[in-house]
């Protein structure tokens, strides 16, 4: 061996050493998979034993019987041992089946499947069988690697992460929720993520710049060329629940003028055609939107048709500025898979597609319970312990506020409580009631609101009824509880004081259902994240002083 | 005039004057259809200025010019003035644009204008200028005049409901409500409803005979030829949110061994394509599924060229029987459009489309939304009182068993309440505190259980986490809260005893919170409906017990 040669093994050794200590081993791959088998053998044998199964986990399988073709008999039985086990683990465990099986089944797409997907991702993890998990992610689509992803607790989590093939890292970022994308975006080399961003439709790439802190934006954009990241800029400039932010550019437009034979011809050139194209776009010599062509009917029609006789021009598109909310609704109630998106001026900039369409939908769904529980930012069910703990103090603290409140208000009765001591042990029955009743109507209320199906003109409707089933309730459980702490108590005053509190707060709570919302929905506070609380607030101050206070007037 | 002529004009008058008294303006819109214009124009002559107005509502535009030509001049100038009035309403209104304007704005689809179209809807109702309404959900798609009737009242909803053109009844009941659609449906002439459903697609006929009474149903299924019945009769069979209930059978199935050429003219033959066509099902010569061919490989691909040579064989089909749920991941995570649906044998059944799949997105979302509230069976938000009232009560009484369970812990420490009433001041914020943190965590398990990313293997990491989060939140509020006790009470023990029953409540309510969800699921019940009230009792329970048990233990 030459110096020079010796020097190499040396410096790839040293890179593949410091990446292994700092745990990169994506980096680790990409070193290795420079590096020809014999100098990779060479390598193998300097290394510790826990080193060396480390980087054993990271040789792709094609060439892993050209390393061990390079290395000493004894080394080569060892790591091929090690390399066997991963087949034949399962089999040695007597409850599970065959591996095969298990990874066919782990390949399809039912829960039980994507629970024993998890199970083995998190197995192999326990076993350091790093490679298992890049078997099993080359299998899987991007979306579900991105699930698993995010099933995994943090530290796993990056280990799992690292299996991941670079190319295929940017589909994956693309379906993580933003809390995660981040944290491992950040995890990844600044070059392996660029590479990866670049694999992404603009329409992804802008979701991940926009999730990524500010300087690592700015470097995935100057490695685009000067067209790419043009369109990219213009993109980041809509917010990105708007139909701008929804936009993808990879419409097929097309002048009213062309036949059929001709568009045909054109869309032999492109060979494939982008995912979801139900429709092609009709524009104008400038650009500006004039219709829409069905895809079938291209398929349908005779070549010399003329596309101007079987466009649609009342298909109405779409403004950039439109929020996402609407266009939902709107794909939604029309079936739609794809809609044009136009400027002020008409111009046909891209389209938007039922896929961006769903994930919308679906994440509306998410936000919405998640926001029920002041969790409207906790996406990431691994989140640092210290930064969820962060995040969910704001919403405990706000509601210490209220129970304070609710306190100041039995407070005033501490002398009838004294008095009446049975007053502090039914006490929290009136306002549980309230606020159960309460909340009932105001899900139904902000549920209405998010649908747009309550105005002003039915709002009244709305609240007399509330307030009959109130009426209807109240009166029910007034006798229930009433009926109930007599048998306790044995005082009949007790009985009659617990159950007007009851019917009282139902009322309230009916009342405050539906006008919380509307009043906070006119301020411009979302009350799907704030009603609750304040809901509460009102039937607690309300229950416990209609409730002490109409003790303290019976039965002092 | 024969004796015979004038009978008819009697009968028919008596049949639209019973129509009249019962409301049934969809009965007298299909009488007064048969009629001619001089019958109708006579009997207008017979009728009160009130039943005339009604009736006058009820005849098309088109007709009206013909109906005045054979009226007396007086009368036709009456009329005529309520025609005109339609036009001139909105125009005298002051604060209202023209109503040409506001009606453009209404068919378009931002929220806005949905909104407008409702107000316009119940000002319409309110003036009984029905045909207003009709010739505005005659430019709306049937979803969005579906959405209009749900927002209305009962009473109003069906004057508005009868003023749906029956041909589009169908369709609208298709995107209706369960509960909305089975009163809607039930308020129609039965020939109106069968004559209604016969335009649906056989999944959304499926749809509407599965939640109709069995009766009406099965007069539905009477009225199909032999083939669509027995079509409609075996899909019947399947779950409702299973693939064989979400399926249709339009799907367009090929051989392998036909060439681009040929499907080009068959497809020719059929001229329009079903909806969501975007690839065509391969099967062999005995219905089994082979694989598909893309829409668009058709449209790029030489006549020439064989079907077999495009296909793909490795789009895995969906079995008839598999859950919605796992079908929702599939469509989001795979950006699919259509999937075909196979029986065990390995037999084409049929296709499911995205948009059903849309559909049952939102609705899971929905219903998750309501469940909390227990409400899930509440989607009519202006159903009956009565049948309101009686559902929430369920869920009231429930809670008022926990309530119970709670005062009755209480109780175990009268005695220390009535030496410290301190103690029943501060009661209330220990427990709720202990319920807000753990509807935090409750709220994350069960997104974690509905997503399938939460497995054994990883949820004690999940608890180990939580738990972390419950003691650095409960040493923070344990501490604030035991400060404000303090400054508040002026008992150094008081701001003890609390700080440290908040700080054990939190913890307890971070492992509840993972714990419970995790049994339900065992057990088979669903924690998102449950799940919130078991876990308010747990917080209470350990809240109230250790705030006064500690109390009991260091104040007396």
């Amino acid at each position: 061996m030459s110096t020079e040669h010796e020097n190499a093994i040396q410096t790839e050794g040293d890179l593949l050493r410091d990446a292994l200590a700092r745990s990169k081993r994506k980096r680790v791959r990409r070193i290795l998979r420079t590096m020809h088998p014999a100098k990779i053998a060479s390598l193998l044998e300097t290394l510790t034993p826990l080193q060396r199964v480390a980087v054993w986990q990271q040789i792709d399988e094609p060439h892993e019987a050209k390393v061990l073709a390079h290395l000493s008999p004894t080394m080569r039985d060892e790591l091929r041992r090690e390399g066997d086990q991963d087949g034949l683990d399962d089999q040695d465990d007597q409850g599970q089946t065959s591996s095969t099986k298990t990874l066919a089944d782990a390949a399809g797409e039912s829960k039980p499947a994507v629970q024993t997907q998890l199970r083995l991702v998190l197995e192999a993890l326990e076993a350091g069988k790093l490679k298992r998990i890049a078997r099993l992610f080359r299998k899987l689509h991007p979306a579900r690697i991105a699930g698993l992803l995010e099933s995994l607790p943090a530290a796993q989590r990056v280990v799992a992460w690292d299996m991941v093939d670079h190319e295929r890292a940017g589909k994956v970022l693309r379906h993580l929720h933003e809390e995660v994308r981040r944290r491992l975006a950040a995890e990844m080399d600044l070059d392996d993520l660029v590479e990866s961003a670049r694999g992404l439709e603009p329409d992804d790439l802008v979701d991940l710049i926009q999730d990524l802190p500010a300087k690592l934006g700015r470097e995935i954009l100057l490695a685009l060329n000067r067209r790419e990241r043009e369109r990219v800029e213009s993109m980041l400039s809509y917010d990105e629940e708007s139909a701008g932010g929804l936009m993808n550019l990879d419409q097929i437009a097309v002048r009213a003028e062309i036949s059929v034979g001709t568009l045909l011809r054109y869309l032999r050139v492109l060979d494939v055609l982008p995912p979801n194209t139900d429709k092609f776009f009709i524009v104008d010599r400038k650009g500006r939107y004039q219709g829409i062509l069905r895809a079938d009917r291209v398929l349908t029609a005779r070549p010399e048709t003329s596309i101007a006789d079987l466009m649609e021009t009342d298909f109405e598109p779409v403004s950039v500025d439109q929020p996402g909310e609407d266009l939902a609704r709107r794909f939604e109630d029309q079936d739609l898979i794809s809609v044009p998106v136009i400027d002020a001026g008409g111009h046909l900039l891209g389209r938007i597609t039922i896929d961006d369409i769903v994930d919308l939908i679906r994440e509306q769904g998410e936000r919405s319970m998640l926001g029920l529980a002041g969790l409207d930012e906790e996406t990431d069910m691994f989140a640092p312990v210290l930064s969820s703990s962060r995040r969910r103090a704001v919403w405990l603290g706000i509601n210490l506020l209220t129970a304070f409140l609710a306190a100041g208000v039995i407070g005033l009765f501490e002398g009838t409580l004294e008095q009446v001591v049975a007053l502090a042990v039914l006490m929290p029955i009136v306002a549980s009631m309230g606020g159960i009743a309460g909340s009932q109507t105001l899900t139904l209320v902000i549920r209405g609101l998010a649908t747009g199906q309550l105005v002003a003109g039915n709002a009244r409707i709305l609240m007399l009824k509330e307030v009959g089933i109130g009426v209807l309730n109240g009166l029910l459980w007034a006798v229930v509880v009433a009926a109930l702490s007599i048998l306790w108590f044995g005082q009949w005053a007790i009985g009659a004081v617990i159950g007007v509190a009851i019917l009282l707060n139902l009322l309230c709570a009916a009342l405050a259902g539906v006008v919380i919302p509307l009043v906070m929905r006119r301020l411009g506070i979302d009350p799907a994240l704030a009603g609750s609380v304040v809901l509460t607030t009102v039937t607690d101050v309300v229950g416990f002083f209609a409730f002490l206070g109409l003790a303290t007037l019976v039965l002092l």
